[in-house]
C-alpha cells in the first residue's frame, strides 16, 4: 500500500521505561492472534471484522442505487438516529461532504423539545425530504419518537404513499422496524444483527447517509479491507493497531486517565464524536478505561491549553496528523500596515502546520506522552482507513484491559428508572 | 430575587464525610470575603467584579444602539475571535437567538484554510455583511489573520468607505486594533484592559454580538448584577458560589479528577464550552485542577453513559437543569401501530425531564457524587445570573485550591515554537 498510515510516540520524560512496549506487544500477541482470527466467543458480534460480511461490493453498489434515487429528488435528507447511529455518519459528512446534494440533518438524537420544533421549521423551508430512520431493535426512545414526528409530518406534506416513498429505515431484519417497513412501504436496510451500534460504520448504517451526502462509499470501504489486509498481516511487534492498544494501556498502568485525540482540522470534529463513543462505551467498565476526550486546534489551545501544558498531569495525547494539502487561502499583501505582516504571503495551511508542530512540541517537551497518527490525507480511502484501524485497535485494546468491547451493560441502568416512569408496558 | 438559582448534592456513597462542606465553608470564608472586597493582588484583571465597571447601563444602550445599526441592515455578522473573545457570545447565541435578525457567523477560531475558505464561501451567499474583530491586544495569530483576509474580502465587495463602516473592532484603548480603527475609520468598541478573556462576557466583548443578534442584554446584565447582589451577600454558610467551589475541591481531594457538567438540553452546548475554557484555563496550573468535561444529554448518555456508569470512577457530575417549559412537541395519535404508543398524548419536554431524573437516579445510585444546579428558565436573565456565578465560582474555586485564577502562563509554551517558526519579529 502506498498511503500509510503511521504511528509515533514521544516520551520525554520517559513515562515508558526502555523496552516496555516491546515486551508488551510480544505479550499481547496472542489477543492480535485471536482477534484476526475472530473470538469464538464475540462470534454474534464479529460481523463488521471482514467488512465484507456486512460491506462487501454488492452491498455497496446496492447502497449507492438507492442513495442516486434520494440525490436526484430530495434537497433534504433527514437521519434519525442517536449514538452508534449516526456518529460515524455524522463524522464522514463533516470530513468529507462535497459541495451539492441534499441538505443533510439529524434527528432522533435529543429529546429536547425545542431541537425538534427547531427541526420542523427548517424542513418547512424545504421542497423535498426524505428520511432514514435508523434504530437497530426500535426500542430506543429518542429515534422512535423523531420517527413518528417526522412521519407524520410527511405524510401531512405528501400524503401517505408519496410519504412511505420517501421513508428509509435501517433495523435488523424481523425487528419491529422491519415490520413497520413491511406494512407501509417503506425501504428497508439492515442493521445486522451481528454489529452492534458503534461498529456499525462498516454497514447500511453508516454507509446509506454518506452515500446519500455523496461521498464516495466504494472508495472509503476499500479503506476499510486495505487497512483490515494491513492488520491481519503484520505481526505483532509490526502491527499499527496492537502498538496503538499497547501504548495506551501502557500509559493507563502509569496513571493516565485520559486520552486526548488532537488534531488541527474542525472538519475531524464529528470523526472525535465518534472515536469518543466507541472507546467510552467499549472500554469504560468494570471500574477500568481511559477516559477519551478531544482538543479540535487550534481553538481549544485557547481553552484546555493552559491545562495540557500545566494542569494535574492526567493526560496523554493523540495527534491526528493530515498530511495532504487540501485548501489554500494566503496572506494576501497589505498596504495597511496590521502588524501581521511577517505572515505575509503564507498559506494557512502552512502556518496551520507551524502551529502543530509547535504544539507537539511545547507539549512533549513539556512531559506529556504524545502519540502522533499521521493519515496521508483527509479523502475517503484515508477516512476508510481509520475507521477501521480504530474499530480494530479498540477491539485489541479492551484486550489487553481486560474487558468485553462489545458490551454496554451500564447503560440500562437510567433506562430502568425511565421507561418505568414513562410507563412502557412491561416494565416495572 | 423570586428567580432563584438553587444547587444540591446527592452522595449516596459518603465520599464527603458528614459535616466536612460545612467545615470547608467556615475555612473558606476568608476567601470569600477577599473575593467579595476586591483583592489588592488581582486589582488589574477585577474590572468584571461590579458588573457596573465594563457593562453598565449606559454602555448597555450604548452597546444596543451601535447593534441596532447592524441589525436594520445586515444579512450577516461575523464575530472573529478565538477563546475568551467569542465563547461568551457563542454560548448566549446559540441558547437564546430569537428568530430573524443577521446570521451569526464564527471566523477567526481556526487556522484551517479550509474553514477559510469554507467560511469565504457561505460570504458570497449574504448581500449585506458586518464584522467584528476581537482580541485584546491583537497578537493573536487567528483572529489577526482571520481579519486581514475578511477586511479586504469587504474592500473588494463594498470599496474601502463602505466596509469601514461595517467593520468593528473590539480591543484594548491604546493597542494595535485601536490604531488601525483610528487609521482606517473603522468602529472601535472596548475589550477592558482590566478584564481577561474568559471573563469577558461583562463587556462589550460578549455584549455586542449578542445584542447584534436580538439578545436582551439588559436583562442578561440585570441578571449579572442580581447574582453579584446576591453572592455579595450571603454569608459563607449560604454562599452559592463558595458551596460550589467548596464541594468541587472536596471531591478533587478525595481524588475525583474530573467534572462533568451534564444538561438535557443542546442549547447548553456552547455554554458548556464557555464553562470548559473559563475552569480550564483558570484552575489547570502547578500540576493541579479539575479537567472539565461535557454530557450534551440525552445524545452523550448513548456514548459516555457506559463510562460515568460504570468505567473508571474518575469523575463527579454537575447537572444543570432548566425548569421553565420553553417549547412544546406532542406525541400525536397514531393509527398504525409503531411500538412507542405507550408515550402517546405525551410532550417531549416532559419526556425529557423523565429522562434527566432517571439520569441522576441511576448515576446517583451507582456511586457518582452528583451536584444539581437548577435554573428557573433558559432566558437572558438567567443567562446573565449563570454567567455571572461561573465566573465568581471559579475565582473562589480556584482560592481554594491555590492558584491564580486570572493567568494562563501555560500557552506561552507552543506560541514561543510557532511564533519562531513563522519568523515573527522580535521572536527568536
Amino acid at each position: 500500500m502506498e498511503k500509510d498510515i503511521t504511528l509515533s510516540f514521544t516520551d520525554r520524560r520517559q513515562v515508558l521505561a526502555p523496552g516496555a512496549l516491546e515486551e508488551k506487544l510480544r505479550a499481547c500477541a496472542p489477543i492480535l492472534a485471536a482477534a484476526v482470527a475472530g473470538e469464538e466467543r464475540y462470534a454474534d458480534v464479529l460481523g463488521w471484522r471482514t467488512v465484507d460480511e456486512t460491506a462487501g461490493p454488492e452491498r455497496v453498489a446496492f447502497l449507492l442505487e438507492q442513495a442516486a434515487r434520494v440525490r436526484a429528488d430530495a434537497d433534504a435528507f433527514v437521519v434519525i438516529g442517536i449514538g452508534g447511529s449516526n456518529q460515524a455518519a455524522r463524522a464522514a459528512v463533516k470530513a468529507l461532504r462535497p459541495e451539492g446534494g441534499p441538505a443533510i440533518l439529524w434527528a432522533g438524537n435529543t429529546i429536547s423539545a425545542c431541537e425538534m420544533e427547531r427541526t420542523l421549521r427548517e424542513l418547512n423551508g424545504y421542497q423535498s425530504i426524505y428520511i432514514d430512520c435508523i434504530a437497530k431493535n426500535f426500542e430506543t426512545l429518542e429515534p422512535g419518537i423523531a420517527f413518528r414526528v417526522l412521519r407524520q409530518y410527511l405524510e401531512k406534506r405528501y400524503g401517505e404513499a408519496e410519504a412511505a416513498r420517501r421513508i428509509f429505515a435501517t433495523g435488523t431484519p424481523g425487528s419491529t422496524l422491519h415490520q413497520l417497513c413491511l406494512d407501509h412501504g417503506y425501504t428497508f436496510l439492515t442493521f445486522p444483527e451481528k454489529v452492534g451500534g458503534r461498529y456499525s460504520v462498516v454497514s447500511d448504517v453508516g454507509l446509506f447517509p454518506m452515500a446519500v451526502a455523496g461521498i464516495d462509499i466504494t472508495a472509503l470501504t476499500q479503506g476499510m479491507r486495505d487497512m483490515r489486509d494491513q492488520l491481519f498481516a503484520a505481526p505483532a511487534e509490526e502491527n499499527l493497531a496492537l502498538r496503538y492498544a499497547c501504548l495506551r494501556n501502557l500509559l493507563l498502568e502509569k496513571g493516565y486517565r485520559l486520552e486526548m485525540l488532537s488534531f488541527f482540522e474542525p472538519r475531524l470534529d464529528y470523526f472525535a464524536k465518534w472515536w469518543i463513543q466507541l472507546f467510552a462505551e467499549s472500554e469504560g467498565k468494570e471500574g477500568k478505561g481511559l477516559y477519551p476526550v478531544v482538543a479540535s486546534n487550534s481553538e481549544d489551545l485557547h481553552s484546555i491549553g493552559q491545562f495540557i501544558q500545566q494542569g494535574s498531569p492526567i493526560l496523554f495525547e493523540t495527534f491526528l496528523h493530515v498530511q495532504a494539502r487540501d485548501a489554500s487561502v494566503v496572506l494576501a499583501h497589505e498596504e495597511k500596515r496590521d502588524y501581521f505582516d511577517y505572515l505575509e504571503g503564507k498559506d494557512f495551511w502552512d502556518i496551520n502546520q507551524v502551529a502543530c508542530r509547535a504544539t507537539v512540541a511545547a507539549h512533549s517537551e513539556g512531559g506529556i506522552p504524545c502519540l502522533e497518527l499521521t493519515i496521508p490525507a483527509l479523502d475517503e480511502h484515508t477516512l476508510g482507513q481509520l475507521f477501521y484501524l480504530y474499530l480494530f485497535t479498540c477491539y485489541l485494546s479492551a484486550g489487553v484491559l481486560g474487558v468485553n468491547p462489545f458490551d454496554q451493560p451500564g447503560v440500562e441502568a437510567y433506562k430502568g428508572y425511565m421507561f418505568k416512569n414513562l410507563g412502557k408496558p412491561g416494565v416495572s
